[in-house]
């Protein structure tokens, strides 16, 4: 019987994805998805000293949103179209023996507030209220290895679509601008460029309306011909 | 109350490493110190199909000896002499809330034997027995930032001590090379040119013999002036 490990959240993540549709792959993708992660209050300022001399840091979480889902040895990743199965373990699927997840962010500020401590994320691929076992350091002189072969997944991924609006959807747009002081337009852009649909469905044209929480509200969205992406409204 | 997440071991490491003292304190510091990964039972080859194609992996692993010791809010990291404090998730330190490390590693091979699969790895951090949760590949496009800023440790750990055999060490290094099959002399002169010593002692020259378990010998040197460090014997 192999030694089970019990670990607690130390922080918690504050993002602008309510729910796993539409969630950028990596972290990077999208630049104006921006995270906030609050520390417990057991932490000090003490426990972040120093870190401010560093770009980047490696966040190790929970998939808490898969605790019950388990997991398959082998994965059909959305890089290769959804049909090819890959072992699990040669994947950064979410769906693993131990749902623990690991992700290079920017570190863009500390703060230190009432509630506890505060760190300003850039560029995030974390959903909300993802609990974080774990803050460390990136150090490039051993974490970056730029000459890494990376297997199925060499590149980055490609923008697939173009987006446009409705003057609905952009009246939407900036009045949840102005509400929530963040980049809106350019956020939902940079998501929908990369189609989040799953691969077997991505090409097909219909009618459907899709939609992801972001934020406060709902994002609709159509696909039309041509790689276009109609955002239809976004509906609090 | 933070939830608490509990995590089984879905492999074990079999490294040369025997105790704490003597191990590099990154992945990739000393070349020749390569392991081999363990997969339980329960994971099949299917595991890690396609796993081939990717030159490096990620491995989440518990501290396991750390377990009882519990941690502090600043740590005194090795690279700063010992003397300079740094809070707990500006560092590596193994002494950490959740007792969880990260190390990227090449891999080398993968191979089916009776007792299950087996991945050879380049060159480890690891202590002989630790439990790992998790294997992820290592993507370039999103892992590797080479302009990342890396606060106090930016840099490769300097060579620090010069390494010589006494007559006796060095018939006793060629013959566990035979028993073992491994390239020990350059693996030894390339942990202790790191000098494994905690930062305040380094510079002491005294007559102390210093030791550590290594595959299955305790290595003994000391250290000399003129940052040379005699070994003295391999003793099984």
């Amino acid at each position: 019987m192999p030694e089970t490990f019990h670990f607690s959240a130390i922080a918690t993540i504050s993002s602008c994805f309510k729910e796993k549709f539409g969630i950028p792959r990596q972290p990077g993708l999208v630049k104006t998805a921006t995270a906030e992660l609050h520390l417990d209050k057991q932490f000090s300022e003490e426990s972040v000293r120093s870190l401010q001399g560093f770009s980047h840091l490696w966040l190790s979480f929970v998939f808490h949103k898969n605790l019950q889902q388990g997991w398959q040895p082998m994965v059909r990743p959305p890089r290769l179209g959804g049909n090819t199965r890959v072992g699990v373990f040669a994947s950064r699927s979410p769906f693993r023996p131990n749902p623990v997840g690991l992700s290079v962010v920017e570190l863009l500020g500390i703060e230190e507030r009432q509630s506890g401590i505060v760190l300003q994320l850039g560029s995030c691929d974390l959903l909300d209220k993802t609990p974080i076992l774990d803050i460390k350091p990136y150090l490039p002189y051993i974490d970056a290895l730029p000459e890494a072969k990376g297997g199925f997944a060499s590149s980055k991924p490609q923008i697939k679509m173009q987006v446009e609006f409705t003057p609905l959807a952009l009246r939407q747009c900036q009045q949840a601008e102005q509400r929530l002081g963040k980049a809106l337009k350019k956020m939902i852009e940079e998501i929908l460029q990369l189609d989040p649909r799953p691969s077997y469905q991505q090409g097909v044209v219909s009618e459907r309306v899709y939609a992801m929480k972001l934020c406060d509200f709902d994002l609709r969205w159509q696909y039309c011909e041509n790689r276009l992406i109609k955002v239809l409204s976004l509906v609090t």
